[in-house]
């Protein structure tokens, strides 16, 4: 089968070449006589791969010098643990913006490990939209307000940082090297690589240096970040092949022109598939609020869920694969990562035009 | 350069016709148009992979029905406060043979979250020897005795297991999948896969199902084994290229005999190493009581650090590559695991007679 056009959510698409490059050096890596993988990650060879994803990730994003650039395992799960073990040993809070499915589980997480409330919530509503920067109340006591920029299920992304006067903690799985980060605002950034960056295993976690002289000592090795950032993120074996693969297509963000172009290619391929909505006199609906529709996921719906299954079944046969929409929620959901050519995105809009045409009630 | 006979502790060699067929099959799975890194976690193709692995793993190592196997992240580092904070929520304890780097260290992280003792030391040892059975000596309100069946640095391997009255809880990283385990005396088994079973970045957990009634339920989702059980270890998204590594090195090792040949083999390989040692009349020094050597980490020493940083550097000359001990305790270490075959550590034992001949003082 020739390759697909994939709108999987995550794990997704990555840049073609990079696979080329990886599986052409796969089993002999640079000429070495051992894969990348059969090497001890203490190796010069593993620790220039390393070093190179931590150098990249931070000049590709711009991140200021007084942050630590970690790489974890456990995905942005197990940070959803240790941000609260880390930040909320003292008897602070944590304050969550409840923006929708991930954000919730970070909040209930967090509940175990410290106190944690909804600064906002958007339950009521559906999780349609993102709060307005003014609707975001902190309480007295708080360490930080936890926000979730884009939720991969509900298809919003947060495009105004909320106003408040607390550090904001970032999970930015779903929408990572794909935007500006506002670092100034920031203590911790994190976010599996598995969706704009590379395949599933590697957590990138960015954590403003200063705060590390006063996290959490009291806990197990694995799960302080004051100890992954004086090893370097080498405190025990790191997921050497996913950080390989992270790398890679770092360097491949690098050379199609970095953030400035993978922000103005994520707005060019929303565009053409928000397009396609509105222009579709109401046969394609967005359940999602104007100002928060996400430029990764593209969530919409069709008139029924029989016609949603010819939809997702007759592009799938055209060769655009992944497109049904999280089971929690239904419909159709697109994912449009860095690595999803606009050529794909084209060709989705006109099937979307096309199903329309023949399919009209 | 051809392909070297690689003695890494971990990351380790891989089986090299595993290594062929995950490169072929890397860009385009099984024809499906995209790379199995670019599926969706819970794409068949991939449910297939993981499921194909955990029940290659029960069965390769005779797991009884009731215990679940899982795949995490973090290594058997995340291991080391996972135990501690499932099992000791009720005020029991958690003693340790302390036998050397690793058990030490899983000691140190479980007094972060409960009571944590050491039932046997082998410090004031040098941690050369393993304890005999009678030697552990377990407090009332003990929970568990954490043993760690191999150290990968010091070269030292639990050969007989501890005679106590409460259940084991094993580190097998680095002898995973190569000896038989009493599953009767274990409410758990942990250990990474880069050793034995695959790359880094998978982590494989077999968990005793009756003990997840009373595990801690006060604690973040992704360090909560009753979860990753009932989810089948698709809590979150797994590492994805990891596990499928892990399935092609079972199936592997299942078409090579399964654990009786790879028992045998480890016999084997750690005998031609041993001998030469032996045979040596005092040129190569295995500094580790007899009873207690290991089958998967050879360490010896010879008469200088100049003369091991000479053998180390013409055994690499001579295509064996990575033979310098761990940096904590220096002199020459072999690790023999599965994947290394017997042709290489026979050209290892004859390259040992001939630098001693070369080389005699």
């Amino acid at each position: 089968m020739s390759r697909q056009v994939n709108f999987a959510a995550g794990p997704s698409t990555l840049p073609y070449d990079v696979l080329l490059e990886a599986q052409a050096e796969f089993v002999d890596y640079h000429g070495g006589g051992v894969s990348l993988i059969e090497m001890s990650h203490r190796s010069p060879e593993y620790e220039a791969v390393q070093g190179s994803a931590l150098e990249l990730a931070k000049e590709l994003l711009g991140v200021p010098e007084d942050f630590d650039a970690l790489v974890l395992q456990g995905g942005a799960t197990l940070q959803f643990a240790m941000v609260p073990m880390n930040l909320l040993h003292g008897g602070a809070s944590g304050a969550y913006v409840d923006s929708g499915s991930w954000a919730s589980k970070a909040m209930a997480d967090a509940s175990h490990h410290g106190e944690s409330y909804a600064a906002w919530s958007g339950a009521d509503g559906g999780y349609t939209a993102m709060p307005s920067p003014d609707e975001v109340e902190v309480r007295p006591g708080t360490r930080y307000l936890h926000v979730t920029s884009n939720e991969t299920i509900g298809g919003i992304q947060m495009t105004q940082w909320p106003d408040v006067e607390v550090p904001l903690v970032g999970d930015m799985s779903s929408d990572y090297m794909s935007r500006t980060i506002p670092w100034d605002r920031f203590d911790i950034v994190y976010g599996g690589a598995q969706k704009n960056m590379g395949p599933a295993g590697a957590t990138l976690v960015f954590v403003r240096r200063s705060i590390l002289d006063e996290t959490n000592r009291d806990l197990a090795s694995y799960l302080r970040y004051d100890i992954h950032a004086a090893k370097g993120s080498m405190y025990n074996t790191p997921p050497v092949f996913a950080i390989y693969m992270m790398s890679r297509v770092l360097e491949w963000v690098k050379a199609q022109g970095g953030l400035p172009a993978m922000e103005e290619r994520a707005a060019i391929r929303s565009a053409l598939v928000y397009g396609a909505i509105d222009a579709s006199d109401g046969y394609y609906r967005s359940p999602v609020d104007a100002a928060s529709r996400s430029k990764m996921n593209v969530v919409f719906r069709l008139s029924s869920e029989e016609l949603e299954a010819q939809f997702v079944s007759e592009a799938s046969e055209a060769g655009m694969a992944n497109l049904k929409g999280h089971r929690d929620v239904g419909g159709i959901r697109a994912s449009l990562y860095n690595a999803m050519p606009i050529e794909g995105v084209e060709l989705l809009a006109e099937f979307m035009s096309d199903f329309r045409r023949a399919n009209a009630e």
